[in-house]
């Protein structure tokens, strides 16, 4: 296939997936690349393997000598240990392609994990700590005829520490000095399993001499969201003298800029100005509405080379939430909270969604498919935000197209989590360039809400503070190369909430019914509820003869069913025979253990909805999971299998539903019942009066029908009912649901299901 | 007198005031100046008047039309406030000086307020807004025979608002898009005046075309502070080829560095290290140790250029104070508090001291004398910082020298205080410049601990929030050109406490000494006990038929004892009548007003240092006051008279002394009188055991003793003691004296006096 036949089938495929962000013309080499180890910088390989890039030095080896696999089956991951403290070459060799006078051949990675150097022939083109940062190197002036490139891998960055083998937390901070993800050190959820290599696109690619680099769009807004004040800032190589023709197309396809010129430099601006934009809303509020570009650089009429982009037009801000200026403080008085009402276009949206983990160990092996089933996901749950964690990666171009298309709100935070991050220069350069790097790719995207230095850095388990280095100097790069986006320096920041991640805490004697109702923060940024997985995932990884009873010491502790977080997470024994009893089977322990996550979280959900206009956030910890997870907080398992929390979390997000407070789980006979009532409302839909008619529903029976007629509400507001009151009846089933159904409303129906226990208690 | 020995006399009084900072070779010229007004920019004064610079528009003019003076008297400052709206234009003629070939004339003025442009025979050579920025103009190409040098000056900046005249907290908001402090536009102890014009250090003057610009000296300190890397950064014109002498000096005058070489360019950076440095040390940690250098340039062993300054080795920075990471939280837990610990050269200091606003309304007048007198009061009285509150100026640079001196620390704000400042650009450019420009000067000096983007900004009277481009860019300032200093957004930052501002609060119905007890703050950064001030400051503004009592619409209300902040403050008159019944003479009225104060004050230093080291900074509101006040919270009146309670808060931050926790001011007769005791230590000197003999003390009698026998305590450790009991006896003065006596060091000793009311109460 020729190269430019591959080009039009790689262009053709990428319009279709929607994703023609940034297309260039460029004729890309194949080349087949080679992987092999060795102890120190100076030896070579032993022997050269096959490698599959984008990839892992793990998956490679795994393969070529015949690892145990699936890499995620019982404690096969603990086969990579070794790979952490070596060097891996990665090497393709290749002939000098034909040039023209006027090409040139690159090599371009978009990520290279962790630190590296790329050498031609024995010299060492390139060295680079950081994996967000791109490789583009013009190797033309070194080639020969049969060339030889390298792309050589130190060893994993690890702080010493005293680990305590029994802690995996403690593993995290071997990340302190780098800004690679703290995460595939080991978290309550990631097995310990380092990766590394070529994680992202990568390739030779020969390409024109007079080109384009960059073509970067930013614009601003006027305060009535009328006129769009558009720049757009052209680079490249050789261009004084080219012409450009520059197209903007409006969401409907109606040609709203149409500018040709000739630029004077490799570096010029152009602006213009775009009347009555139409905006780009975030799921649940409007349409996510995207302008298409086109700039083409020719050269006497000859197109010579072309980048392509969207544009959504919105604005962003983080505001004060209503309420929380007059949050009352006596003399001496500190500061008011932090802003954390996300507004977009001069509406004050109520965030909903989960934190964004990884959908794979593998971050290579991240396909641009399971970003769009996984985030159509989170648009059908309603989702309008994900927060991406700190702890994680900062995601492929892939996931911010899709989220830009889907209405998502991105929620970004650099490679910070839980540590205590140095102050040393040589680590505060390190990642002022990633910064660098991420921030001028990820300004381009509408869905972008938010940058973050990372995640729970002011508690005191990672012990920073206001005045870090690496800190104050993200809050610097992104003032000065993303100022309209705003900028927090960790969460949870002043106000905001993280936490409590159980059902039921013995410490505290709370289920989250209870301590959910009186937290009081503007925003809940994590919260979790444990469930055991479902049913076929514990079994595809968890040997026959460990699946059930759960034990330590088996494939359910390595796969965070204990002694994570606390020793009884995330499987909490404790709590599930609190209200269960023994569990008699696997089937019984996953169904209860995901009852109390569906209620639980529905619970967390619905409740930090009623506390709006005080709390305008809710995002619940986790979303997915990078590994099959024994027992987890996540609504997905491994690889992308919903829990049925995820159904039930899809309710509660709902723009308007109809909602109780209830103040426990478990229900005895002859009880006085009592569940408040409310309307809850985040659209801005005014909502007209209906009738709401609750039941206590058990054994195929139902109690007498209490009925509120609602008055309705206004736009983003909600609306408390009465108090229900149900005298508790015997029920042979151990479960009862309370229905609250809409009369001619269905989409606003609601149903929460509750544990009988046939214990009787005197009750007067 | 020729310039030569001008300059010489010049260069001997700075040295005698151990001012030598960055004295510089040049030839400065005496010209006269005049000053008009105009109502339009175009227009020229009807009529020019002599004007003193660095001085006022409104000096001169009070001057040469004859106002009543003093101004601060009555209502006299109200002449001025048609001045607001007008131009004025500062003017000196002057024949074009004699100049060698390699000699320039120079235009140099380190400020003037606020927006202004410079003309030379009718062309425009400079526009500007903002008052800290240095003016620095090479006139010598568009100089004539004779010439004409204009300063014309702006109206000043003034957004429109609804301002209540009643209200003239709301006249501040005329501030908010510039970046001229507040404080002149109307402050509850400041009148609105808004003083404009030259107020700092202006001259013409002859500078070489061979010359040096900056000599900046920045350094870093190891862990261990045994070692500073210097790094000298030299710039200057036409330096390329010239030759250096470069000596430093230790504080006992051994020379450390003595360095020579030439420069090969117009920027230059030298670096050396110095092992050992003999550290600066804050007022009661250890001394205040300065190096001195000079730089010197040649050219053929003749000197052309020059430059001195002094260097304090320390290195500050801000940490968590001994709790606060712990301080308890519940899921869903929010940060910790940000840190406000003042940890100096590996100490942890109790920061102490005042807020300090300005010595004078008009900041041209205030001199060195000045700064220096109410400096080495702060000294005396143990302060070891100085929080120069963001609603004033950035001091001139005999103020830092003077602190750099005497070893107090200044927490420095930038001119920002509650006003919600706008994000539009061209206010965010003014105060980059401005802020650039102060960075750079400031920074120099050892006694610089902490850059702070202005007052209580993110409480609802400002409205602003963390996400404020101003303040964002103010961080990003600090971090490029000063990194090793602190910053912080605002204060109150979280944790830090502002307020209470009175001694009984009806709406709480609680004294100081409840309030204070219960509160819970990492730092108290501003608190305040009002009281009138002394007689001969009263009757010095206050028409005789006015005096006494104290009324409405009269001089009392103007000078802020009516209607500020609440309407009694600051006389407080309902407070004093619940104590001490309606005043009978001035006298008395100041007499038990400033006893408030007194006790008051003393019981929140004491308490906040009994919190210690939860909390480790006490700063009051406030130190000094501008103009005469009639009431107020200074400790200080106008324009340099110590109020007694000036000399109690000496008392209570003596690094060592004997104190009591009280419950309350008001005692009957045979009420259980308690107390606890306490032995405070904030120094770093082991206390030995010693006695501590407690006295209750009245009309010449005293109860009998309560022996306390300390078991001393260890460095920055303070020791709890018992609970003290007396019977209240019955008083005929109507006060008494708790005295704690410390055997052997009279240096410890304490007495607190309360009130006793002949009332008798049932108590048993």
């Amino acid at each position: 296939m020729s190269n430019i036949i591959r080009s039009l089938v790689l262009l053709t495929l990428f319009l279709l997936m929607g994703i023609n962000f940034l297309t260039s013309a460029e004729h890309k080499y194949d080349t087949e690349w080679q992987i092999g180890y060795h102890n120190t910088e100076k030896e070579q390989p032993v022997q050269w393997y096959p490698s599959v890039i984008p990839g892992a030095v793990q998956l490679d080896i795994m393969k070529a000598e015949n690892y145990k696999q699936p890499w995620w089956y019982a404690d096969n991951v603990r086969q990579f240990d070794w790979m952490e403290n070596v060097w891996f070459t990665y090497k393709t060799e290749f002939k000098r392609p034909v040039l023209r006078k006027d090409e040139r051949l690159f090599f371009f990675s978009k990520g290279i994990d962790y630190r590296f150097k790329i050498m031609l022939n024995g010299e060492t083109l390139c060295e680079q700590e950081g994996m967000f940062t791109y490789v583009d190197i013009d190797l033309t002036g070194h080639l020969k005829n049969m060339n030889d490139l390298c792309v050589v891998l130190y060893p994993v960055p690890k702080i010493a520490i005293k680990t305590n083998p029994d802690n995996a937390e403690e593993y995290r901070r071997n990340a302190r000095e780098s800004a690679k993800p703290a995460v595939s050190y080991g978290w309550d959820w990631h097995p310990r399993c380092v990766t590394r290599g070529i994680w992202d696109e990568t390739y030779l690619t020969v390409r024109s001499a007079t080109r384009l680099t960059d073509v970067a769009l930013s614009y601003t807004l006027n305060d009535s969201l009328t006129m769009a004040h558009i720049d757009l800032n052209v680079e490249g190589v050789n261009l004084s003298g080219k012409s450009f023709r520059w197209i903007m197309k409006s969401p409907n396809g109606e040609t709203v800029i149409d500018r040709q010129g000739v630029l004077s430099s490799d570096k010029s601006g152009l602006n213009t100005e775009l009347a009555s934009p139409e905006l780009w809303y975030p799921n649940g509020y409007g349409d996510a509405k995207l302008y298409v570009s086109e700039f083409v650089l020719l050269n006497g009429g000859r197109e010579i080379d072309r980048q392509n982009w969207r544009t959504g037009f919105r604005r962003i801000r983080l505001v004060m939430n209503a309420g929380t200026w007059e949050d009352p403080q006596p003399f001496p008085s500190t500061r008011s909270v932090a802003p954390s009402g996300i507004e977009v276009n001069n509406l004050r949206i109520f965030a909903k969604g989960s934190n964004w983990v990884h959908p794979d160990v593998f971050i290579g092996q991240i396909t641009p498919e399971r970003y769009r089933e996984q985030l159509e996901l989170a648009k059908n749950a309603h989702f309008n935000i994900l927060r991406v964690w700190g702890g994680g990666i900062v995601n492929k171009e892939d996931f911010f197209n899709i989220c830009d298309e889907l209405g998502i709100l991105v929620w970004q935070e650099f490679p910070l989590s839980c540590n205590l991050y140095t102050d040393k220069p040589e680590y505060v350069k390190v990642l002022e360039q990633e910064a660098t790097s991420i921030v001028k790719r990820v300004k381009k995207h509408a869905c972008l809400a938010l940058w973050s230095g990372g995640n729970e850095l002011f508690n005191y388990w990672s012990g920073m503070t206001d005045q870090s280095m690496a800190l104050r100097m993200l809050n610097s790069v992104c003032y000065h190369l993303d100022p309209q986006t705003p900028f927090i320096y960790t969460s949870p920041f002043y106000g905001v909430g993280h936490g409590h991640y159980l059902f039921y805490d013995k410490e505290i004697d709370k289920e989250v019914f209870q301590w959910m109702t009186t937290a009081h923060r503007t925003a809940y940024a994590e919260f979790g509820v444990p469930s055991v997985s479902n049913v076929d995932v514990l079994r595809s990884f968890i040997p026959v003869n460990e699946v059930f009873p759960p034990r330590k010491g088996t494939a359910w502790e390595t796969h965070h069913a204990f002694n994570v977080w606390r020793p009884e997470s995330w499987l909490e024994l404790e709590t599930y025979k609190k209200y269960f009893g023994e569990p008699k089977s696997l089937e019984e322990l996953v169904k209860n253990s995901q009852w109390m996550q569906n209620e639980g979280y529905k619970f967390i959900f619905e409740e930090s909805r009623r506390q709006m206009p005080f709390c305008c956030m809710a995002i619940n910890w986790c979303f997915q999971e990078p590994w099959p997870t024994a027992a987890n907080n996540s609504l997905i398992n491994y690889p992308n299998e919903p829990k049925p929390s995820y159904y039930e979390v899809k309710k509660a997000l709902r723009p308007v539903l109809a909602s109780i407070r209830i103040p426990k789980f478990e229900w005895y006979e002859n009880e006085d019942f009592s569940c408040d009532l409310f309307l809850l409302n985040d659209s801005y839909a005014q909502i007209e009066p209906l009738k709401l008619v609750v039941t206590l529903q058990y054994d195929d029976k139902e109690t007498e029908q209490f009925v509120w007629n609602c008055s309705g509400t206004g736009p983003f507001k909600n609306v408390q009912g009465p108090t229900v009151h149900f005298r508790m009846p015997k029920i042979k089933s151990g479960q009862f649901t309370i229905h609250i159904k809409a009369e001619g409303k269905p989409e606003y129906d609601s149903n929460y299901t509750f544990l009988y226990n046939p214990l009787i208690i005197n009750n007067n």
